[in-house]
């Protein structure tokens, strides 16, 4: 198995950022500057096109440290951030942005690239999940849960399905094509959120993703507005469901 | 102008109760014990069949209360709780039971039925809201909210579209038959809950009545689960939308 290795440490307004590698992949925990010896995990993915640092993925990472208490890891996903990108990637991105530019819909090729991307970094997040359980202030037996949006459902969805130790998740909206089968083997708690004005993925896709979860106990925040318009009061939302569902009271304010 | 008529006090968990009359109409106000003087009042519509006092409903003041210092008021809808029953209501009622025991869908008794209490209602809530304008500790120019689900929503849209000085509503699910019309007059920030499996209400009709309302702050929020199985964690949700929306801030928790 292999291990953590931290190459980083800074700290700031409460929160602990340890910079890491698990193999050859890089990613950011988050951590509580003073707080109990275990604490739950929360594994955050990012969107398309952006990294582990990107400021809506560290803004959340923050809220759920100090507002929970929480753990929080993102990596970067394949070909994103740190890390290379494949001759296949580059094909991809390309066709990605000649149908962004020529005003045509991008949903079939998001759908085929996050697939791809997905089979590819579910197995980086189950690596760097062994690895941080067995850091002292995680430990195997703590609750684990994901939080991704866009690009980080089409990945949250399969990693949540194929791993037990994520006991809830919250996800966005995203085409239920390569996700509806996978999502129908999801049985833990799960909160998604939806834009109702989305220019992307129309309502009726997030809604079919939405429906297909098996779990009893799931929610959707659909919010008014386009695509990137997503309330910041959501993100509050989300820090007061892994509190519920993982363990620990939130103090987060809206 | 009628004005408010005290009938009792009581005071528990910190938060005192006046049973109030306007008129011929009997209500309940939900204060803090101890606050500043004058703090934003939410109006509260019970449900079909229930009446001022019912637990939800009384849950939901106390939490707005205690976790946000608003005021809240309930008064009796038309043929509920301390109020007489008209013949015509007589006779709706037992339509609706009618209906109910033969398992037929009850949908269009109660959009019909709740049309006309709202008829009814609208005025007597206005009177209501400007008797209770004149009591110090709210006054003429604090911010107004209305929260009401299922006969509370039926009540609530076309009040909310007449009376201006509403400035934030949480509604429940209900058939947009008689409501989308009106819910495209308003334009205020609105909350809608949903359960995605209700039994009575399609949530494709649920999904059409938020579509309608022309604010462009609106959220709402979808829960897995049967008509009456609304999570506790959406009366905490709605604290947090007033408490954003009437401009305190929410202390509660999830």
């Amino acid at each position: 198995m292999q291990s953590v290795q931290f190459t980083a440490e800074t700290s700031s307004n409460g929160v602990v950022e340890h910079d890491f590698t698990v193999g050859d992949v890089p990613g950011v925990l988050w951590s509580p500057v003073s707080g109990p010896d275990r604490a739950p995990l929360v594994l955050m993915g990012h969107g398309g096109g952006t990294h582990k640092r990107w400021p809506a993925t560290t803004g959340r990472a923050h809220l759920l440290v100090t507002g929970c208490g929480f753990h929080v890891a993102c990596i970067d996903a394949p070909g994103h951030g740190d890390r290379p990108r494949t001759a296949h990637d580059e094909r991809e991105i390309a066709v990605l942005l000649q149908t962004r530019a020529a005003g045509e819909p991008e949903g079939p090729i998001v759908v085929r690239y996050n697939a791809h991307l997905a089979e590819r970094a579910v197995p980086e997040w189950q690596a760097t999940l062994d690895a941080l359980q067995e850091l002292p202030e995680i430990g195997a037996e703590g609750p684990v849960g994901y939080f991704g949006l866009n690009m980080g459902t089409a990945i949250g969805v399969p990693l949540t399905a194929a791993d037990p130790r994520i006991t809830a998740a919250v996800f966005g909206p995203h085409w239920p094509d390569a996700l509806a089968g996978t999502a129908r083997q999801i049985g833990v708690p799960v909160e998604c959120v939806l834009q109702w004005d989305d220019e992307h993925i129309p309502r009726e896709s997030g809604l079919a993703l939405f429906d297909a979860f098996a779990s009893k106990e799931k929610t959707l925040h659909v919010n008014a507005g386009r695509h990137k318009k997503l309330p910041r009061s959501e993100a509050d939302g989300a820090a007061r469901f892994f509190a519920r569902h993982l363990g620990r009271a939130a103090t987060a304010t809206a």
